[in-house]
């Protein structure tokens, strides 16, 4: 590829889409990328910015100017200018800020820096056609004529009133057939979805894709129209938040990906590893003090079975909070507690009844004592019944109390329930078999 | 809700938006549902009967003649329309078929019907704008005028030859600057993407989401353009297939919600926990061959780190084969296999060194013989490090022979990483301490 015929390469590169040459470029080493980015006309590079990896946009940016960045940007939207300089330091936003030679979308993405990237003021966009409900629809048409310049794809056209508070809607079809001096008040559609500039990021994709809106306004705290979001910002955070409950169902504390660097991944990994290894410690501690147990020759057969009920006590934990993680995300959780309550219990009867017969079975295949298949199996119905109503419950508690629910999926419920599952099955064994 | 005043109730459900009365309705119970639909007017019914919970909108069609079905259906785009009927059996299919007045809007949902419902061919509509090259721009105007009525949003104008292949897109901007004698074939642009009918649902969300595109057009085998998707359909897809994902990872087989029934919970759950149970009397079995070392004081320890053993191997495997999982489902996953070898191998023997470390410590907290605590600590470091290689290079095998990595998440890598890791760690015992 990089041979360097400047000609040749640019020919080449004019047939590819711009995600593609970013797709190029990451793969690329840090020199090569630069110069094709230099490479490139300033439309179709600062395209490819945005689609870059995040790690490698930050080097490259590194090596060009401020004023190369501020050209870069002003081609884009503010949405897309703003993601891209709000990883940089401080001053040098402030230095291609000064560079961008439109000052109303410099002053645009500044104010979009203000906000925090998880809101829906992180995600909106500066462009949009507004219209005021004082006007008639000639004006109108003209005023929208003159703001299209500036936006890509009209999703909608928003009407404002004369504080800039967000009244309603216009669909162009209405526009177009009636007569030019109407105003614009007796024909807009007052009812409109909207969101607040503060509301969660999650919360304007839930909204966006159970209305099946494609776009939709943003306003402040006193109504005023801000900015709007349109549904290809949105799939990125739904992409986003999936991934992220699956890394914490998966026992990862951070965003990573398979090619981040070993550093990274340890990170991200170490912690809940260690979580895990103080569990599988206290299980000892437990074990410990059944340890008499194992001078029983009919008895001591029991300690085999420690990783079965800590590896049930676990599974079971994480299908019942996994069910219970995801119903919460799609507000698919009704009914009153003491429902789910009986309806977990039942649940791991079946399923605990099912695998206890399983345990039986086996223990007449090994010549085991009916007395201790028995106790093994009917502690292991215990355990399981009590990891189902953990791992129903502590997620449903921490959604309650404001925290996210799905913390409680993954390493966390496996290693409570881990000890949790060990000390109830040595207990109820010792009741029983009465050592 | 339900005291019957028609009125009243009509006039409260006009302020609702359709998505919040499918919501209502998947509340109430079946004969009060039934009731509310067929209140309702057909234009909005249809609407909430795309947004209703599966179940729910079986039983109320159920309720509902082959007429009434057949104008609700009427009244929807053609890939909501064949969606909802989908479900039902092929005769009361084709009863309602035969209903439908418009016979256009009947034929493209029987063609609809053919397809898979996860290819590209199950998500697309047959509604869009479509010009020939040969008009010019007048007889092309006029022919979207009558397109479009048809058409709730017209995303983009495709353009196709004499025998209706795709050769490219119109804007909207060129039709309308353009001298209105002009042919189409000077005007278009001829760079479109588009995706293949029998393409998987899954290429064609990750298509619309890497290039953002709003709206693609659908090809057959020759070409010609059959449908088009748009992005609400995707949004769907994307997070359908995250969902299934994690579901997977977190052993549940089949899609389930947690509303549904103890039967529909039981069947999604108890496979997974049998493989669990297999795994565990699998390791039942490898520690009945080390019994003797129970009768030695120092040594029968070991058995208490055999939960601490598992869980390592199991938290180790699911954290490496989520990353590769997910990394796969996202392109990004590159570099020779030798590589990722490399780096897999120094990421485990880092977090794995820093466990050993915990576990000496340990071991002089609870005063256990150096030798002992020693031993576990190289035993579970080398656990880890097959743990890791397992969850990474086993998705990466399925993968490559064209199963879905997702299986080799959750209890699939936890049972056969427990059952390994056991073995694995009296083994490495007996062969340091030599018992």
């Amino acid at each position: 590829v990089e041979s360097k015929s400047d000609q040749s390469l640019l020919e080449l590169m004019s047939e590819f889409h711009y995600a593609d040459i970013a797709e190029i470029i990451d793969e690329l080493n840090l020199e090569e990328g630069t110069y094709l980015i230099k490479l490139l006309d300033t439309e179709r590079t600062s395209d490819v910015l945005t689609e870059l990896d995040e790690d490698k946009r930050e080097q490259i940016l590194e090596r060009l100017s401020a004023r190369e960045i501020a050209e870069e940007i002003g081609e884009l939207d503010t949405d897309d200018a703003a993601d891209i300089i709000a990883e940089l330091p401080e001053e040098r936003v402030r230095e291609i800020i000064s560079q961008i030679d439109d000052r109303q979308h410099a002053r645009d993405i500044v104010e979009l820096l203000r906000y925090d990237e998880d809101t829906a003021g992180g995600l909106m966009a500066k462009e949009l056609v507004k219209v005021r409900e004082s006007w008639n629809v000639l004006t109108c048409v003209k005023e929208m004529r003159r703001q299209a310049e500036n936006v890509t794809r009209v999703h909608s056209i928003y009407v404002v009133d004369d504080e800039d508070k967000l009244k309603g809607r216009l669909s162009l079809k209405d526009l177009l057939t009636t007569s030019t001096k109407t105003q614009i008040s007796e024909v807009y559609i007052p009812k409109v979805d909207y969101v607040r500039v503060e509301d969660k990021a999650e919360e304007v994709a839930r909204v966006m894709s159970k209305y099946d809106l494609e776009a939709v306004p943003v306003i402040d705290e006193i109504g005023r129209l801000v900015g709007r979001i349109t549904i290809d910002d949105v799939v990125d955070v739904i992409k986003e938040e999936a991934e992220k409950d699956y890394q914490l169902a998966a026992g990862i504390t951070q965003e990573v990906e398979a090619d981040d660097s070993v550093w990274q991944l340890t990170k991200a990994r170490l912690p809940w590893l260690v979580l895990g290894l103080l569990g599988g410690l206290g299980a000892v501690f437990i074990m410990e003090g059944f340890e008499e147990v194992m001078s029983n020759p009919n008895y001591r057969s029991l300690f085999f079975y420690t990783p079965l009920i800590a590896a049930m006590a676990g599974n079971v934990g994480v299908q019942s909070s996994a069910i219970i993680v995801q119903g919460l995300a799609n507000d698919a959780v009704k009914g009153s507690l003491l429902q789910r309550l009986i309806k977990e219990v039942s649940l791991s009867l079946i399923n605990g009844g099912a695998l206890a017969l399983l345990v039986i079975a086996f223990g007449f295949l090994i010549n085991q004592p009916l007395e201790v298949s028995a106790t093994i199996a009917l502690s292991m119905l215990a355990v399981i019944v009590v990891a189902a109503l953990i791992g129903t419950f502590v997620p449903i508690i921490l959604d309650k109390r404001g925290i996210d629910p799905a913390i409680a999926t993954g390493p966390f419920i496996t290693t409570s329930n881990d000890i949790f599952g060990i000390f109830l099955f040595f207990y109820i064994a010792k009741v029983i078999l009465g050592f």
